[in-house]
């Protein structure tokens, strides 16, 4: 076994003691090394020692509206290791364009004995969609979780960013640079967090300006596309700088203010919402109000686990604080 | 009736007599018109005529390694329709950090009836891993592909992009624009992808620039943080265009230039691979070269049908051209 030892340790990059230890499932291992060990278990083609061998976790579903804005992907990334360290399986399934509808996703994870279903951002966040459906769902006993778009009358709780503070602060950093003409580039207003963000922003410019200031509203469709449309309109009512409901849109909006030959933020302050992985990457890199995925993934879990064991979850809303992230696609406006 | 059918015309922006083609099944009517009124059904709460109801196909299991770099939710993104058009429903599992493993993923698919799994540059890329375990899976009679990174032994249809051509075309491109000192940041060369991106980096060089030109290989994790650490190498070795084996990776490489106040492309040319969504949205917009992931998929989920049918794909590998986009980020050398 000692050979074996030295082989673990060398392809782990550990010490043999190390190894021991995970072997034995001792304390003192940092979850890297502990990570490390196992791996190299695996890849040297050991069997890991029944007590590290973790059992399949029965299946959660996690139903996101899509993958191409990578906010989505991200909260399915960060509710992945929280589920399975709980002992659960994530599944997730994506409305794609032409592929399927949440129901279908919904009756599969049914069918395959999912344990609950988290939907984030999902057909409850549309205000026009009765929440009955959900009701029924949770009336056959599966516990649910819900991100984003709080709707009453569904018995399940509800994980939210505070969309309205998120405009606020948006707006706060933006009127303290000189900015006094200011557009929210939104999405549609039947969604719950769009409305909110309206809410937020128009409030925050009466805060911030006085109740006489505009505050110029465009709703569009979360995309970069919508977002050059939104940029159109706004920059034509002369707003020199523009929040945005989603890094998405503002990476159109910064397509279209260059398009437009202007500079940001010399001549336009953006504002993005999510700090998705786009955002420190988009030129200039974006200023944007972070939704904290993992802060908010590690709660879903947590109330997950409690509703499997009966202990539940406030059924209203947990609201989560946003923070402002400040980086070059804001600024005062120089000409 | 003739008032339902106007509320639901109107919701859809369609006329009322295209509403009724849709709600008997008769064609003539475009796709997006066909959901757009399907959409107006759900939305205003009516239940859609048997015929058009879809039933919950079986589950597919899509196996992605993670979600933060977006070549992985594009795959699934776009197997996922094309699944859903053949009575599939793909449910996606990834192997997050500190989450689950490819196997345990296979293992809850395997209990949940997936009629199939779709590897999507799982562990069977990497050299060093045994196929042993794909091809006891494969004796179940579970149907299998393999996305990216070819081995033998397994009895399953592979679908792989041409990394050899992919690099061939960057190294081609760029020495046409006057380079001579070109480096590949290069992924792990336990990768089957990444070793074929290396050998094809190399006779790049040697055919464009003759055999005794120096071709820079590094090493780097797929990552933005591998980009940089191999941005800093290849930069040392004088290089003034890198070719990378990952758009994720070359995010990366542009932050590094930009840190040591080189400008790209005017002092470094850099080209990305996979043209995933950060391609067009990073500064300047990555020149890059394009895996066909629509057509990779539809293949995909041809293929996987045929298998479910006994009509068995080619037991090799299906090799895909890539196409080079050329953005902003590759030019001649200026300075």
């Amino acid at each position: 076994m000692s050979a074996t030892l030295a082989d673990i340790a060398a392809n782990a990059g550990v010490s043999e003691a190390t190894v021991s230890r995970v072997l034995n499932d001792r304390p003192g291992v940092s979850a890297a090394k502990r990570q490390a060990v196992l791996t190299a278990l695996d890849l040297l083609g050991y069997e890991r020692p029944a007590r590290l061998r973790r059992r399949t976790g029965r299946p959660v579903g996690v139903i996101l509206p899509e993958f191409t804005n990578p906010i989505y992907p991200a909260f399915a990334q960060a509710l992945a290791p929280n589920f399975a360290r709980r002992g659960f399986t994530p599944l997730v399934g994506s409305q794609a364009d032409g592929g399927l509808h949440e129901e279908e996703y919904v009756e599969m994870f049914v069918e395959a004995g999912a344990a609950g279903i988290v939907f984030v951002s999902g057909a409850h966040a549309d205000s026009t969609i009765p929440v009955a459906r959900y009701q029924e769902l949770r009336d056959l006993g599966l516990p649910l979780a819900f991100v984003n778009g709080f709707r009453t009358g569904i018995d399940a709780p509800f994980f939210s960013i505070d969309d309205r503070a998120a405009m606020v602060l948006a707006v706060r950093h933006l009127v303290a640079m000189g900015h006094t003409r200011l557009g929210l580039a939104s999405g549609p207003e039947t969604l719950v967090p769009s409305a909110r963000k309206a809410e937020g922003f128009r409030a925050g410019v009466a805060e911030a300006l006085g109740p006489k200031a505009e505050a110029f509203v465009v709703q569009s469709m979360v995309s970069d596309d919508g977002g050059l449309t939104a940029a159109r309109a706004l920059l034509a009512e002369g707003c020199t700088a523009i929040v945005c409901a989603s890094d998405i849109i503002a990476l159109g909006v910064l397509a279209e203010v260059r398009r437009q030959g202007l500079s940001v933020p010399d001549d336009v302050s953006v504002v993005g919402f999510d700090d998705s992985t786009v955002a420190r990457h988009s030129w200039p890199p974006l200023t944007t109000v972070r939704q904290p995925v993992s802060t908010m993934s590690i709660a879903i879990a947590d109330a997950f686990v409690g509703e499997m064991n009966n202990i539940y979850a406030q059924r209203s809303e947990y609201v989560y604080q946003p923070e402002l992230v400040v980086r070059e696609s804001s600024g005062s406006r120089k000409r």
